[in-house]
């Protein structure tokens, strides 16, 4: 089996990251035999961007269509306003292809160190997969602004909840729960305060919730106290869903209780596989030390993980698991995990350590 | 001088918090000497609400604009929604009041664990104030259904920013930060994803910016990433000012970081005084230890001190900080704090403890 991607650098140390992970991928696929990956690079960046004036050219999502999934390594430049850089690009992807779910899984890798004192004695109390809705609610678009330049401006922003957009977030998360060992699920809202689209958000989870009744374990917690049980009871934790802003700001925090904001991965999903599905490191473009060769490849190869998982529909899940192993066989080992990990390597060295490890496990 | 006190103890343990705080207000007074409080309770709550169907009555806000401040126990029943509770009573207080400003101090408070490792270590990394646009932003309530019970439900939360909202909100922060040691601000949005409201919330933080040129440090963080920052260098962060929501969720991941979440207080501000002012500690109800004596009173007390100082309008800076020192004095010793602080102290032992420091510091 040959696997297309469309790989998209982007901007800064995605460059970096995006040319590490495939060199990795290409060695995964070699040393199993059974499949191959091939990839396209699309220059979309915020470069060309200021040269040409768009991200995409207009026949960009039909030209991403024919791809059975997507790489992606950043997007964001100090020369471009992020709501354009990112409205040019990443978010209009996701949108687009239906990736109406944002996977978010959070461990502490071997190599890291989790900030919570409790999380230093048992790094495996985290251990959460973190369901964000993506297609709607607060980062719909939608809203604007009157009397521009006038004392008396204002500005919205709406936020639009369907049921159709609940539901199958909610089955969603209700399956994944369902898959992991613990099978428990938390549902996020603010429909304390917000009582409208958060209403329905309630509604229909509850109606989802009935079809998985002694299946899922389940509990509601509010956004704001969310973040209180996550640093107080982090163990009591395990799947987590929740609307686009409540998990964008979760996941992040995840991500830092885990000491791994460097490295996390995520992974934009259409379940229904009509478009293609991405994949992304979460940390963004650091320009800063962009082309450097010391940015931290290991969020980039988590994320390739999951998209060996998703291409293989099941049949490569133990490639992913192999895979995941030797990367943490490397971020274990301070000479080859990379400065911010309080290691020694560049990314050209940790990414040569995990190609040696892919033949080992 | 006399200070008027509208006292809603509302549900739960708010009544049993807000009677200790009473009698250490009025000891606090005596002592002093030179002020006394006149405490008058109106009984809104969600066990009224059921009886009679209304949390306030018509009137409700012409009563409470007789006062010099309005002191506020919880609200929030297992029997009625919240979102029924909320809109009920604390929300349109603060609403209607032009209590436009939400304060959040935070701080380590001796006897309470922070649960980060860096911070067991230097509890004053945590020294936090957080403001909080109270108003507007994703609490101004607008939004609604369509096609209720149909599969096309579709539901919508807007919010709304306007020039005027946030400008003096950005004005309260930059003061406070200048009013605060290290004159630090950090301004908070999600302008990135949110390119109508945020946008306009960064360029008028800009132009206000400019007014405190050389006089506050300023920089800006995206929510997301802030939640990181608080917890991968709290010593970095000193005031914040943030929307509803975003302020409420790092709020309530502050006081959690702090080791504080349940005594950390919380004011309610119409810098203009118009209208009378709110304080409240941020714990809610606690239905299942309600009556039972052995809520902690801490929080109260502290949203009691910040009501000394609001009321004083500088006149009892002293008399608060003196009072803060009484309730840390009580919170450092096992023996006189609550069983929640890992003490041996019921509502009422920790009550008389303050009052004895009264009398000492
Ligand atoms: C870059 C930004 C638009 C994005 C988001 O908020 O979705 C990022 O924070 C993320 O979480 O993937
Ligand atoms: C009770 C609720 C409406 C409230 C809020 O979200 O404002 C609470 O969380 C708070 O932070 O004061």
């Amino acid at each position: 089996t040959t696997y297309n991607i469309a790989s998209i650098p982007g901007d800064g140390i995605g460059v970096d990251v995006t040319e590490a992970a495939e060199a990795v991928l290409n060695k995964l696929a070699e040393t199993v035999g059974t499949f191959k990956f091939n990839f396209t690079t699309f220059d979309w960046s915020s470069k060309k961007y200021l040269e040409r004036g768009w991200y995409m050219p207009e026949d960009g999502m039909q030209q991403l269509s024919k791809y059975d999934a997507i790489y992606f390594g950043a997007v964001g430049s100090p020369d471009v306003p992020d709501h354009i850089s990112l409205w040019g690009l990443i978010l209009p992807i996701r949108k687009y292809n239906n990736q109406y779910v944002n996977v978010r899984p959070t461990r502490v890798l071997p190599g890291t160190v989790a900030p919570l004192a409790q999380c230093q004695k048992r790094p495996q109390d985290i251990d959460w997969m973190i369901i964000r809705e993506n297609s709607e609610g607060e980062y719909a678009g939608q809203g604007g602004t009157t009397h521009e330049n006038s004392p008396d401006t204002i500005a919205t922003e709406v936020a639009i909840f369907t049921r159709v957009g609940i539901e199958r977030i909610m089955r969603f998360a209700f399956e994944t729960a369902k898959s992991r060992p613990r099978k428990k699920l938390t549902m996020v809202t603010k429909s304390n305060a917000q009582r409208h689209g958060m209403v329905l958000w309630d509604k229909v989870f509850h109606e989802v919730a009935k079809e998985y009744e002694g299946v899922v374990e389940w509990d509601k917690m509010l956004v704001d106290a969310m973040t209180v049980r996550m640093v107080n009871k982090p163990e009591s934790v395990d799947t987590i869903v929740a609307t686009n802003l409540h998990a964008d700001i979760l996941s992040d925090l995840a991500a830092a209780l885990a000491g791994s904001i460097g490295i996390a991965p995520s992974a934009n999903l259409d379940p229904t596989r009509k478009y293609p599905s991405m994949f992304e490191p979460i940390h963004g473009s650091a320009p800063d030390i962009a082309g450097q060769g010391i940015a931290n490849p290991v969020g980039a190869f988590w994320s390739a993980a999951e998209m060996v998982r998703w291409v293989g529909q099941g049949k490569l899940d133990k490639v992913a698991d192999d895979f995941m192993q030797a990367i943490e066989n490397v971020t274990s080992n301070p000479k080859t995990r990379t400065k911010d990990m309080g290691g020694s390597a560049n990314t050209k060295e940790t990414t040569e350590a995990v190609i040696k490890q892919i033949d080992v496990v």
